[in-house]
């Protein structure tokens, strides 16, 4: 008796410490606060997560050592006798156990009977993170001492018995500068990252994402979930394609970038509809979050158009899409390439807002402004602007004749050959009056004209550039980009963070002028795209002029797919290759051959899977919705790889390393 | 009116006419006749090919220039216009089309107006396998004109209009000498055979049987598909491992042969419930239908035992089994290794027959025949037989010395150091005597014996082989599988061909001596399988006596899937890495780091998907139910992969080729 009014003792004064000791625990632990804080993560629904009473049949309990999960249990559940496995979260004072299992916590009351103490004892020093299986029955808990914070907060249960079934000896989190080496720490031990509640919800949003979207292909609309293989050919000038050694001497297999030529000769073998989860590799060296694998949704429809892939596309999201955010409305707006560099200088428009590009040359088509009237006096010439509302205190700053020179040098350079020009600067003061260099130049007609055009109130921002258009629309399009980051950044509200707009992008050129040499053309995306009916003429005649059947869709301002209505005659398509984009056929035989075999009119587009899902889950990158990403240079810093090999494991594949001077010796072998 | 009452003349005649001219344009075309004579095939579900009268929002014919698709024409949809895209089988004297999609077949009536001469026009002389779109009308066959061998036999569609979408130009399968080129030829043109009906059944099969079991494993059990690196580091000793070379001089990445390592860390990191559908890769140079890379149904789960996986397995395959198959019932039979190898000689019984082994060693105990008593003087010496139900006429005439030698010669010899000794044929005569070399030899007594203990009967052929157990058993296994085969071949039913026996085979040895050097021990499966409880306590004292939590599911003689469930204690797993099988334990440091911090028990199986859908589909080979498998020296000849790689193109990966001398000359670079 005595220990039971400690015991109700103790639990008064801990409900009130309950919240400030989570998060001190988390401190140490670096459990992430949200398994603490956030029901609403920890609750998301599962599929099948069906019945709490279910006889274990079905369900994530089903053939189990557990009962229930611990994050399930509810009033309803009170004077069941339930077995719960799990992870010690944290022990409170000898008197309670705060369990977790992916599904959420549940309080566990270790009786205080002198004929349990052996329970207690067991469970007395137990480290944070050891597993334990806890029998006991389930009871509401006492007036007054519910947690609305959290989900099992107005039950708990009384242990029975409890096994420890592994103890958890080594918690490398709790290494002092954590904040600082966070990321490689999370990437070594992966294993422990991934227990956090952010990342298992990233996870089963993946699976249950892709879950949906295979019903719906599958189920829905008839599609074939095909395999296709990573040990392929090299695609020729495929020079980001990991070579795989094969044990004849200098024969490679490649690993592709994409099921591209496999997808089509399928529709070619009658495959109707089909789609695969892809598995695709690309060698990029140490690019900032890109994965040197990564998984495509890949999809080919043979007797469709881009209507039909766009409209399949569209019921895939609205289908797939979770249940816990907004639902997404079809169809999607679709705009052309040609639209959205005019009015976002870019052909993945962020669409949640707005700060437009704006053509105001004829404001300055009598201008006495040297640079100006030169920037429209040459060919293509143009001055455009874009206003920034509330830009006036916060952007201005940042905008020195430096960073404009930094916006100005990532445009490339095959576009862009006028002479290097600033951004001019326009402020509108708070009557109204602009404050810029440019004012003294400017008559007071063309100011009054450029503040409406550009609609700018007091306060906003003008930014205005003069020169070709393939210059200003892209140094326009990135300085929105910016600008909208600088506000953010202030607390000025310009995306709605909730929001996801999805946007097609279509009639994009089939083909572009070479970087390299801009007298020869290459594939705006690639060879096989079909030009847009009302252009197959001009394939033969000015291909420079042709549109292509390719689409984009941007979510967010990001590209996360992409497909086109391909070529099927063989002919078309060995005029594309041959004539127009000068590369040998002879490469691309077995394709231009089953396209003599009587290939379908076919079409299709692949998503990326994982941009897609950091978008939805506002990830700050692709390697939080991928369970074992590699570092930024490509290494998996929990394994070690990629590792040193011996000669003689490389002698079967008749290869040899080539050591850079000097390095041999710090080879480990 | 002259015109049809001539093409009713012609329609007449050609009907019957109509099943040789299917099988002559087979010939010609190496369409398989399957598509033309076998409509069960053709026709089996779709999981949602759901509703012919669809406004097509939904199913095989959304979003698609077609309507309806070629196969699911019937009577009820007679008056109904449709549009039908697909291939020319084949035309009928000017007056029919048969049109093929993956469906099926459906008749076009080509009409023969005047006014519609240019229709006519279109068709005619179209080659075999270009493809159309057509517009008509359903309309019944006239009487007694339906093809009840065809599932849309009691229709066509009276065409309107015709579209020519793509000409087939090449049919690369008119060679000649088609039957003995077949396999190369059908790799090398591997779109044209897909186009097959049975071909199209396995792919599609294929695909529905894989949503079958995601749909169970995550919509009923809460599994969560993950998707694990494929580029990975080197295991240890894993000879069989692809490398891929990355920019960093002399460092790899492996293709692993399982995802084995990281479903044991997903684990640990609380995913609870794992599977993936694995792209694994294994390097086995040119074994016999071996693919380098493969698929496996990789499964993991915490908090479970043996019995929990193999019920979660068996419910697996009821749930994904294909409906036009027999269903299959649980659970499945269950026998320990040591069991199956005393009645069956082999680790994966082929159990759908018996002639299981006998121990007939009482039988000679007193025997004067030298090598009999020789054998069972030996440590672990044996006599045992096989007896095969009418064997001694067909079965007799095989059994040479030689055969046996051949047999013989396959047993490891680790497992095998007696002398060898050739197998006793003994015929049971039809007046129920025996005729054998060892017949004279015999006491009456023992004949009498013997002939009971097999239960032989006149007709019957006896196999006797003696010496240790290790030899004698794998000796008289193969033996039992050789003659199943010899009377199969010869008609004699001994397997049902459509019957599928599961099996669960258990208790394998934790640990097996190594071949190389039989005082080593080495893991009998992998390291990471936990003992038996009750042998557990073996583990520091007798490794050699503990039996693994080890399960292999068999099916019709073939494994077709492995697991076990796993250590979970770093200090056994350090144990078993270090003192049992003297592996260096830093190589694995991440994952037994991993177990202590904090794993949860755990087990896990991987079904070879490939296989398994092999034997449900009844093909000879795994290439026939991969869309593009490599040929038996791993090679696409398709695209004729793998290929040379220029140095150049090496020069980034800092290797070179080792060529081979006398060699360098002969590549084509």
């Amino acid at each position: 008796m005595a220990n039971k009014s400690r015991a109700l003792a103790q639990r008064m004064l801990l409900i009130c410490r309950q919240e400030t000791r989570a998060y001190s625990l988390w401190r140490r632990t670096t459990i992430p606060i949200a398994h603490l804080i956030k029901p609403s993560i920890m609750h998301f629904k599962f599929s099948l997560n069906v019945n709490k009473h279910s006889t274990c049949t079905t369900g994530s309990s089903s053939l189990s050592f557990r009962s229930h999960t611990c994050g399930e249990l509810r009033p309803a559940d009170v004077g069941e006798e339930v077995t719960l496995c799990g992870w010690v979260q944290y022990l409170r004072q000898d008197l309670f156990v705060i369990m977790r299992d992916f599904s959420g916590l549940a309080q566990i009351l270790i009786p205080q009977d002198e004929d349990k103490m052996n329970l207690k004892t067991a469970l007395c020093d137990l480290p944070p993170e050891s597993v334990i299986r806890v029998k006991g029955t389930v009871r509401l808990r006492p007036d007054g001492q519910e947690n609305k914070e959290m989900p099992t907060g107005e039950i708990e249960v009384l242990a029975e018995s409890v096994e420890i079934l592994n103890v958890c000896r080594k918690l490398p989190f709790e290494i002092k500068d954590f904040v600082k080496k966070s990321e490689s720490l999370r990437m070594q031990y992966r294993y422990l990252d991934l227990r956090s509640s952010q990342m298992q919800y990233n996870l089963r949003l993946r699976s249950q994402l892709v879950m949906k979207m295979r019903e719906y292909l599958c189920n829905v609309h008839g599609f074939v979930d095909v395999e296709t293989p990573t040990l392929f050919k090299r695609t020729p000038g495929g020079a980001k394609e990991f070579v795989v050694p094969s044990r004849e001497p200098g024969r490679f297999y490649s690993l592709p970038q994409s099921p591209q030529q496999f997808k089509q000769l399928l529709m070619v073998a009658g495959i109707d509809r089909y789609f695969q989860l892809a598995r695709c590799y690309r060698d990029e060296g140490s690019k900032p979050d890109r994965q040197p694998e990564f998984t495509q949704v890949d999809i080919e429809m043979s007797f469709v158009d881009q209507a039909g892939i766009r409209g399949l596309i569209e019921g895939l999201v609205q289908y797939s899409w979770p249940v816990e955010k907004d639902p997404v409305s079809t169809p999607f707006p679709c705009i052309t390439y040609e639209k959205a560099m005019k009015d976002y200088g870019v052909d993945k428009p962020d669409t949640r807002f707005a700060m437009k590009l704006m053509d105001i040359s004829k404001t300055f088509h009598n201008t006495e402004i040297e640079f100006l009237k030169d920037a429209l006096n040459q060919p293509g010439g143009c001055i455009q602007a874009i206003c920034i509302p509330d830009g006036a205190d916060i952007c201005v700053q940042y905008f020195t004749p430096e960073t404009f020179e930094g916006q100005r040098s990532r445009i490339p350079e095959a576009n862009c050959q006028d002479p290097v020009r600033p951004v001019s600067v326009v402020l509108v003061k708070a009557d109204g009056a602009l404050k810029s260099p440019l004012n003294r130049l400017m008559p007071a007609s063309a100011k009054q004209q450029l503040l409406q055009m550009a609609q700018a109130r007091p306060g906003d921002l003008l930014l205005i550039s003069a020169g070709t258009q393939e210059c200003v629309r892209p140094l326009l399009g990135k300085l929105r980009l910016q600008c909208a980051e600088l506000l953010e950044g202030s607390g000025v509200a310009v995306r709605d963070p909730s929001a996801f707009h999805f946007l097609w992008v279509v009639d994009f050129p089939l083909f572009l002028p070479k970087e390299e040499d801009p007298d020869q053309l290459e594939s705006a995306h690639h060879p096989f795209t079909a030009p847009l009916p009302e252009d197959a003429h001009l394939l033969y005649s000015l291909p420079h002029k042709v549109r292509g059947q390719h689409y984009d869709l941007v979510l967010n301002g990001c590209e996360i797919g992409g497909g086109s209505i391909r070529i099927h005659k063989a002919s078309d398509q060995q005029h594309v290759l041959e004539t127009i984009l000068k590369e040998d056929p002879s490469l691309l035989s077995h394709l231009l051959e089953a396209l003599d075999s009587g290939a379908p009119p076919h079409g299709g587009i692949a998503l990326g899977l994982d941009r897609f899902l950091s978008i939805i889950v506002g990830a700050p990158s692709i390697r939080d919705v991928i369970a074992f990403p590699k570092s930024f240079r490509g290494h998996d810093l929990m394994s070690r790889a990629p590792d040193f090999v011996s000669e003689d494991e490389l002698k079967s594949y008749h290869i040899a390393v080539n050591w850079p001077a000097g390095d041999e010796g710090n080879q480990e072998k």
